[in-house]
């Protein structure tokens, strides 16, 4: 019986980073998660312990501070872009380099109604990322969205559905539908003004959900999807996994009360968790 | 050798909700995470298994339900104002009746530039909290703010304090400052005007971290404690606990480069903690 | 209006440390979490920025890596022991220190059939604890366990109980009891043999839990926290927090079948939460 | 401009279940979550808000306890085949089911040194997880580990690595070496005693990491598959995901103090991630 090593990868995840730019008194701040792993040439580190081709997973981390510097990391497209740049240019032994970045999003404090020039507070719930995979024939550069939670109380509907002798469910034509976006979609380039597409693109995913005539969260989510490929023709797809955050109408009636859709029970277990990708043809 | 029972408690923690007020066609949100706990004559409970004077914590989960359908949650204190007064009314074996409130905060999503009528997206990271402690003699209200991360990169320093022979700490003239503000505070009276009168807390404690002059985490907790029991004379006291999260300046001299308070690690593990109550003499 | 400062302390939170111990080929280790802090004549810091008197939470941590080296950290109750007389010791201006320890539990890897002398892996889901409060005056020692997840299908109930209007919950003389034992208890002494002591109040607590005929959770702990008691003379005094994590029983009669308690969906939302402190009169 | 929906599936996670078997007065419980997946002919369902297709994610969950009922939940392996069989049958829609499942592990509370017949406590950090894969051709059974966290403190060295001019990595011929062993590989069939080869595999993939002389964890991981391969010849491949739990040695030379491999600190930020697939030729 032989065997053999399939695929595999190595690298540095949770590397954390706190960027700052000073201009005339002005600061900006981006707060980024990355994580870095390499494919390449390192059967000889995993069968021999032979470890001459491994470049250290500490190393990749110094390398994101070092560019850091050298970069003012005005989208993290456009950073993981010089690092994947970086790590191919200066590493032969590597063929794939993946890189992922999460950004903690924060605004300013206001001030007499005015953002503060050096002072932030966290903002939403929601990260912005990027996931590029990288060889020397090219970069395909995904943007994202982590964990926008939303909630709308009309024009959401479940029903018609395909019954079996297990299912209990009844129909709802009224419910109350919440999700929690996971977007991510693919560039067809990297010459692209990455901050206004992400905000843009949040921005008609939100418009979508709030006015969408909801059957179903699997309707809804074709809809989110086709508006952003309808709206930005530099997204050649993208991928949505939307939790279905249950929140269930209380029965009253043991007390002697109705319940018009007023009083609900938020649960997190089970959930249901519908995905899909929408393309161009 | 005799033992007894000292101090007890019980009831029912992660009890959640989510009101729905519907009014012409606009809809608004409350959700809410409480916890609530009696303390009262349940000796014979713990001692020989008599069930007789123990309310079930399901019925205390029921109640939340039920009183939510009858008020409208307009602020999260007055809502467990009716809670307290409902358990202690009804309970005449209960002597004190503690609950606490965590408000997760939603914002409107924007349509066309303005505020939706009913969908909504979840705000900022921190959450509205309230904490009632209710006896027949009266009512303890507290509010309170988890959760509120800040950070400043101006405006802070650290420096002239005392060394022994484990400190290696460097004095910083220029350091970051960050924080998760967890505050509550004591009304002096339960006739108030909750609402309004949080955001105005909430803005004071954010306005005086941005402005504040910080010799030490300390000082500018006194300072955000001081703005707040100067500006609401309905304040009785206010207590901050403030992790302080270590942005740590990223040495690049081994690569021969400086770092001019641009590039740093941010850090969870340790951090400092910093605590104190400020009342009104 | 006065504002003055009342109760106020600082520290260092989140400390980690792995300490090993190898004597003869044999290795042992300790992984703890420390969290240190102060009370004492800090309000020149908070009320004028006057660092003189704070110790940095740097050099807290520092010193908690030196004691380390010095000591084997046999006990984590000796160690937070040595830790707190050298903070009294060289700080005049510290009127109490209190420090919380918690430490992961690892077992030996077996190698046909015998513990591994230098490779380890994490044990249960439990940790033990130390809180060590101690002033000029003495210190007080309090031991526990947090985390440690128990169930039993057999002798537990829960009936005869209050009843209100929006009681719903059934009797029930067969029901599933678990929880997630938080204890600790306080002892009257410092000369104790903390390690044998520790695993004696474990395993009398969890025989208890499994040998009781409960009638409601607050029995049972009763009956653990008495047993605790009764068998080791040191403990002056025990504390258990007790969440009771509900299974309920599947209803499958809309599928035409009976549910003999076989079947049960465990809840983490909403649970009960029971606490009680037993003391020696 | 074409869209078109490209890869889609929905369907329910965290449903929770515990079961429990009851024969002569010794019970057995297994505790689980699952996550179920359907893909099929759901194209209408999003393009058109078609839902006769849909079974609802509740139905799923439904049919979880409904053969819970049926089946005394011997192992996850053949539990998740029922329900890939079960949804399969019925379900001409769907052409893929996938189902995820974890156990918590569940052991006896000792009391007088034997094992209790009805009372439990949780056992170790890990998970024993299974993963299932149908369509009407076949399905692809995978087993699993979650969350084995190990340690060994010989036998593990990493020196001779690559160097750049980022690195300032120091050579280690005597480090800590810890991960958290997530394994999981592909069985050849499906008549198969799942239970006893899981404890196999776990107990091999154990002693394999406390043995090895490891020049990098790629090299241990490689030996841990190989053995794991090995000796099990009912497994096709195995893929390891190995994060690199950094212990850092604490520099105490600022305190005059040498520190012989004796205090660490132990890090979660940034940590190395290792992951490899190992197959049969």
């Amino acid at each position: 019986m032989a065997i053999k090593l399939g695929k595999n990868n190595y690298g540095k995840a949770r590397v954390r980073l706190l960027r700052v730019v000073r201009q005339d008194g002005r600061h900006d701040i981006r707060e980024l998660t990355l994580g870095i792993s390499f494919e390449g040439d390192f059967e000889a580190a995993h069968t021999k312990g032979d470890n001459r081709k491994l470049l250290p997973t500490d190393t990749m981390k110094n390398t994101v501070y070092v560019l850091a510097r050298q970069y003012p990391v005005d989208s993290i497209e456009d950073f993981c872009t010089h690092l994947v740049e970086h790590f191919l240019t200066y590493n032969p032994q590597v063929t794939r380099v993946r890189i992922h970045a999460e950004e903690n999003l924060w605004g300013r404090i206001a001030l007499g109604g005015k953002p503060h020039a050096s002072a932030f507070l966290r903002g939403g719930q929601d990260r912005r990322t990027a996931a590029l995979e990288a060889t020397r024939e090219g970069t395909a550069i995904r943007a994202g969205i982590a964990g926008l939670v939303v909630l709308k109380t009309t024009k959401s509907a479940f029903d018609n559905f395909l019954r079996d002798p297990y299912t209990t469910l009844k129909e709802d034509r009224n419910r109350i539908l919440s999700t929690s976006i996971h977007a991510d979609w693919l560039y067809e380039a990297s010459d692209i003004e990455f901050g206004p597409l992400w905000h843009g693109i949040r921005q008609i995913l939100l418009e979508t959900f709030a006015e969408h005539e909801s059957q179903s969260l699997q309707h809804t989510l074709y809809a989110m999807a086709e508006a952003v490929l309808s709206n930005f023709d530099r997204v050649r797809e993208i991928h949505l996994s939307l939790p279905n955050k249950h929140f269930n109408l209380v029965d009253l009636s043991p007390f002697g009360m109705d319940n018009p859709a007023e009083v609900f029970l938020p649960t997190d277990e089970p959930h249901g968790l519908i995905e899909a990708t929408l393309q161009r043809e």
